[in-house]
Order: structure tokens, then sequence, then C-alpha cells
């Protein structure tokens, strides 16, 4: 039996898991409190569907049944999704007829990529996805709830602050095309290097790759550099003379977005117009969220607005969702927090002899149906091994029935205590996420 | 893009996730309560450590990497794991120096198996296991509570009336040697088609395939003919007499499991002496679980006790686990049983005008707050509209801003409410699982 860890397959032990589960936990709660919907779709597509998106083929783990008898020849090539989007809009189309639109949905699921493995990039790893989902046109309302949900559901958890850039596809394309830029897919990408080449590589490769003239490439440069978390960014690239149309509704829904995230998120939501990343698909508003300080880690909850998720041919279905990289953020989380014990259990009920095992059970079984995760020592031993037991488990309470008493083992005070009502305090009922050292 | 259903692949529509994920929640409690400690695994071992289990090889989903360049031949050939034991095994081993033994773990997650599918049989499916593991030595008591556990996650469900049938695999072993019979396998083999073949078939198959004489198999047809929601089993295998020291050894560790069912769980335990799979594997206690009218659905939960779960060349890892097939609960109880809203919104927030929205969402975020989920509205349609978009996801309560009023829209009634106050009933705070019709 192999006892080695897969590379790219990250796994917690349970301590990790309880700050894992709080994290998702809280996250869930958040998107219910939005009124977002949850669904799980299968962990499999046809391949043919997942190959729709050229560029991520090569990443697809396909899957074939190791004792294939030839009846496989009729089936669908199957394959494991990259993301919850592909799958979301199949499911989609699937269930349309049993779906309300504006149909909003969280999914929190595995992905899995034959990628290399690296800081911050797994094999398989876990995502939480928000979406809505409406049919023919979408309320921009929906653009602007988008990143406010996802800022309180990671505010609410002991991570590093974060920051959530939001960009939008019609300033740039509006701005490029206004200061005379033909090729704005590659404009696009280009720009999107800016952190790896920096802007003197970017301006040679503008001018010598995508062919703009260098002030065309300067200005590109200059929108890029604007950030800012107030309203105040739209005079900066106005500043910059290139007009048009589409740049002003840019701008104008841009503005929106910035001004609900000051009021209702001060902070946390920035204008950046560097974000570039995703623009060939995302249509209008796109956001990317890093820790302050950690950038190097990647984008931890990304992305935006499309046109049309997908269409049945009758009509489109267009909508805006952000991803939350949880195994991403959990790879930092880890080096900062654990819990303050590894199991649930707050109370140990120590057993005197076997003879007495049922008064035990019955202290544990009182303390239960009040909801106190409470278990009874597996053996008789003397007392000391029992609170032994507790204690390597960082379990916080012992029990003796004979005396009906109640031990604090950390602080060693004991009192006297009834089952029907004693209860632990309100911070060692569960685990708590604690600070790493 | 493909619509079509993948057969195996079940998969819910939001009313179906939410009956799922109240299954879920209560299953994970109830674990949580007991002690058990939640993990997760990868979704995939190492081919050969999945082959060691024979039988199952050919039911293995293998992977690979669709643009595989080469450089997986130096990796070992991965597949998806059929169930969350065998993860188990080698979670034990990899993280060994990170746990306390008795290691009481829960473990939520969805296996794989590339079987043809069939009523209550899919290809993706969830399970929701607790096992016990120990070094060395397993203390008697995580046997009897094994089934007291699941009888408590099951019993709080909207379920048909459920019986975890018991027995043990030194009654078998014990019984059978005594009367003479060499071939302990093989009748366990064969008893195991009771349900298929009838008594008389098994009869015929004992002498003639397996080799007893037509008095041991009378004698093994008759044991598993014993089944008694008390204790009162015992005297019946005694009165079979064919006795041996390993028989009363099992007689007795029944009679605990069966005397704590009795007592805490009633109706719920029976000594079922016809249980005879998985004795190959499981040493001690053996569990099985059906819904009373619904046995051609086959076990909803299943497990057992056994030696060695895995072992590092040291020492060995005895266990005792059952595993709750979800899939196989949801596809039934979904016949049943759904969710009075497919939406966790208890509340929609109007939008009087798009100048005054801002009042819509403050309204919206002092309920959230309260932990009421709530949205707002998406547009500032005309308020039968709004009404409508509330009335066709089920949402109870429509707050009118502009009036600082809430309507039930079900009963049409109307009052005057505070956000910083007003509550829902109870019964409408969160979805509720309701009749299915």
């Amino acid at each position: 039996m192999a006892r080695q860890s897969l590379s790219g397959f990250p796994e917690w032990t349970p301590a990790g898991r309880v700050v894992e589960q709080h994290l998702l936990d809280h996250v869930r709660r958040t998107f219910e409190l939005h009124g977002f919907a949850g669904i799980e779709t299968r962990a499999v597509e046809p391949l043919e569907d997942l190959l729709r998106k050229g560029e991520t083929s090569k990443e697809v783990y396909v899957l074939r049944r190791l004792h294939d008898e030839g009846d496989s020849a009729r089936e669908r090539q199957l394959a494991l999704h990259f993301d919850l989007t592909v799958p979301l809009a199949r499911y989609v189309l699937e269930h349309a007829g049993a779906l309300q639109f504006p149909f909003k949905r969280y999914q929190i699921q595995k992905a899995w990529r034959g990628e290399r493995p690296q800081d911050g990039r797994f094999r398989e790893f876990t995502q939480a996805d928000i979406d809505v989902v409406c049919q023919d046109t979408l309320p921009f309302e929906f653009e602007v709830e988008m990143p406010l949900v996802v800022a309180e559901a990671l505010d609410g958890l002991p991570l590093p602050p974060f920051r959530i850039g939001i960009n939008n596809r019609k300033v740039s394309q509006g701005f490029y095309e206004a200061a005379g830029i033909a090729d704005v897919e590659g404009t696009l990408r280009t720009i999107d290097k800016l952190a790896k080449i920096g802007p003197a590589g970017v301006a040679t490769e503008l001018v010598e790759v995508i062919g703009t003239t260098s002030g065309q490439a300067d200005a590109a440069l200059a929108l890029a550099s604007i950030s800012a978390a107030d309203e105040s960014f739209a005079d900066s690239v106005l500043a910059l003379g290139h007009r048009s149309a589409l740049l002003d509704e840019g701008l104008e829904e841009l503005t929106r977005v910035v001004a609900a995230g000051r009021q209702h998120m001060p902070g946390r939501l920035v204008a950046d117009l560097s974000i570039a990343r995703g623009l060939d698909y995302y249509t209008g508003t796109v956001y990317e969220t890093t820790f302050v300080g950690h950038e190097g880690l990647g984008s931890v909850a990304s992305g935006g607005r499309y046109d049309s998720l997908v269409s049945d041919g009758r009509r489109t279905y267009p909508g805006v969702g952000m991803s939350i990289g949880v195994s991403r953020i959990m790879s930092r989380l880890l080096t900062e927090v654990t819990a303050s014990r590894p199991v649930p259990t707050a109370v140990l009920v120590a057993v005197v002899d076997e003879a007495t095992r049922h008064e035990s059970d019955a202290v544990a079984r009182a303390l239960r149906a009040r909801g106190i995760p409470t278990e009874t020592s597996p053996t008789a031993d003397r007392f000391g091994r029992q609170i032994r037991y507790a204690d390597r488990r960082s379990i916080p309470f012992v029990w003796f029935p004979g005396t009906g008493e109640v031990k604090d083992i950390r602080s060693g005070n004991q009192v006297a205590a009834d089952p029907a009502v004693w209860e632990p305090p309100k911070e060692d009922w569960w685990p708590r996420i604690v600070a790493n050292h």
C-alpha cells in the first residue's frame, strides 16, 4: 500500500479539514443568505463538450474503464470537468424547463486539471462558484452584486487583507478603438503580460508583434496604469483623451460597481484597468482577487460577465459569475491557522467499569441531545489513561459519571454538573480556528 | 452542447439538492455529535492500490491526460476510487504520525464505478462513511456504537422505516465448524444467494457444489432462518445444537449489539443470521440496512469489523465502519419528498425605482445580518412583476421599502414591519422538506 502523497492532489489532516470546513460553511452560508441555490453537477462531461474551450484541452483527464468489454464504443468518451462553468452551461440547457431565470446558483465542488502542479496550482482542487444566468437579458445589478457577495464571503475568514480588482471589457475595447488600435484582442493579451515582462517589454511587444504605433502603445499602458478604490478612476481615463460611446458605457458600468464597493465594502473593491485576462471571453465586468502582499499566489477569486454562457439555438443565456479558489486559499491559510482541536468532541464521558458503562452512555446521550459533541470512553481504563485519551485529542472536558463531576482538563478545574443543564463555554463547544503556532 | 443526461450519473434539480443537502447536513451533524472527525481524501488512487481488491478491478475508471507528452510514463497510473475504504487505509498509513488512535473519522464524498447502471446503482454516487481505526487492538464498544450512530443518522430523516440487520462472522464460522462443514467461505457465499435462489436452491448448491452433507446444509439453512429484534436469537442458535468456543464468543458479541439496539433504538436493530455478504472480508460484526417494504433497493448502509484495514509491516490497524449509500437513498427519497422552495430566499425586497435601490439594498442587508436569506429584486419593474418573480420561486415574503410593509404572498396578508426586528415564521426561514405532491 503506497504511502507517498501524490503531487498536486492536496489532502488535509483532520485539523486542516476543520479549517476547510469552516471556510466552506461560511462561504455556503453567505451564498445562501444572498439567495443563491446550491447545485452539484456530475464530475464528468462528454469529452467533446469540454474540448470546445480549445486552450484547456491538454489539461483534461480522460476516463476509461479498466476492463472495457467493447460495450463502451457505443458510449461517449468522458472526462473530468476542469471547472464548474462548462458543467453549469450544460446543466442549464439540460434542466432549463425546471429552472427559473434569473437562475442564481452556487456550486462547491472539486475540479481536475492534468497540468504541472506548482504553488497554488493543483491537479485536484475545490472551487466555490456563484453565477447568475438569465434568459436573453441580464440586469446589470447582478454585475454589481457579484463582487459584494464574494467580498462578504472572504471577509468573515481569518485571511490576509484582500483586494478585488474590477475592470470592464467595454472600457478597454472602447478606449483601444478610440485610440485607433486595430487588434483589440492582441493588445489585451499583451497587456496581460504586464506583471511578467514589465511596461517596457509590453510596449515593445505591442509595437513589434501587435502592430500598434508607439503612441498607441503608450496610451494602452497609460490606461493599464490606472487604479483607484473610488470613482476617481473615470476622470483619469477621460484625461487620456480617447473617447468613444463604448468607453463611456463601460465607464458608467465600472463606476456603479466601484461606487457600490466603496459604500458597502470599503477598501475591498478597486478599479484596476490593468486586468486583461479573460477579456476574450468576458464581455462586461471582470473580477480578479489577490491577497495584499501575496500577489504571487495569483487570483483567489475571479470571474466576469459573459454575453452567452450557452445557447440552445432559440435563446441565449447571458450570465455573470465568480469562482473562489478554495484549495489555493487553503494552501495559504494553513500556514497561518489551525483548529483548536482535531475532533468535534467537547466532552469525553469516562467509564468507571464495564458494568456501569450504561450510566456513562446515558450522560453522553443527554449531552448530545442538547447539541454538545460527546464521546464515551471506549475502555474502562484507570481515569489517568482516559484523561490522556482526551488530552491527546485536545478534548477540553472529561465527565466522571460516578461522582457526577466534569473537569476542564486544561485548568484542572472540576465541578459538580447535571447532564441535563451543564454546557461548555461557547468557545469550547465546537473546534475554533486559531493561530498556527 | 450536449443536453442528454448520462445514465448512471444522477443530478438533482435545485429542489432535489435542497433535500440532499438536508440529508447530508443531518448525517454530518449526527457523526460530529458522536465525535467523528471529518476528512476528505483525493478522488484518485494509484491503480495498483485499487487493484488489490481483485474482484472490483473491472469497475475502475482509469485516468489519462488527453495530451500526454510522455512525461506521465514516470508517473503512477491513477484511477478514481470506487469506495471510501481503500482511500481511508492509504490515508491512515500516510498520515499515521499526525493521527490519534482510535481514529474516529467520517467522510462524505463521491465515488465512481464503471458498472452497468440500474435501480439504486450508479456510476457516480455519494457515500457517507464512518469508521473507527485503531492500532493493534480495537475495543469491542465501537462495534456496538456503529449501528447506533447510523440509526440515529437515518432516524431524523423523512425515510421509510428501516431495519439494520446484524450478524457476526464468528457465529456463522463457529457454527459451521461445529457442524463439521469444511468449506466455510463457500458456505457463506452460497447462503448469500438465499434471497435470489431460495432455500431449496441453496440446499442443492451446498451439497452439490460446496460438498456439505444434506444434514449440514439443513443446519446452515436453519441458522440463516434465525432473526430477532432482541437477545432471544441466541437461544434459537443454541437450540440447533452445534456449539463451539468461537460460536459462543460470536453469540456474546452479537448479543451485546442487539441488546444496545433494543435499549436505545428499539425496533431498528435486528439480529439477522442470514447475512453472509462481506464475511470473507469482515471478521466480527457485520451490518446491512434495508428499508422495510423496499428490500429490492438493496442495502442502504452496510459495513462491519475488519481485523486489519491495513498494515505497515510493524503494526496492524483493525477497524469497524459503516457506509451510508446517500445516492441510493436519494433515488428513493425524491419519489416521496421535495423542498418547500428551490431557493434559500425567504424575502424578496422590491425596488420602487433605480433611484431608491439603495433603500431596498439597506433593508436586504439588515435582514441578512440577522440570518434571514434575502434578495433584492434585480429590476424596478412594476410590483406585480416583482411579486411574480417571488411567486415563481416560492419565495414566501415580498418587502416594500416605500411603505415599509412586508407581504406574505401566499395569504396576501400585508403588515408594517421594521427590518431591524421582523422575522419570518420559523417554518419559512429556510426551505423545508415536504411531501412530493
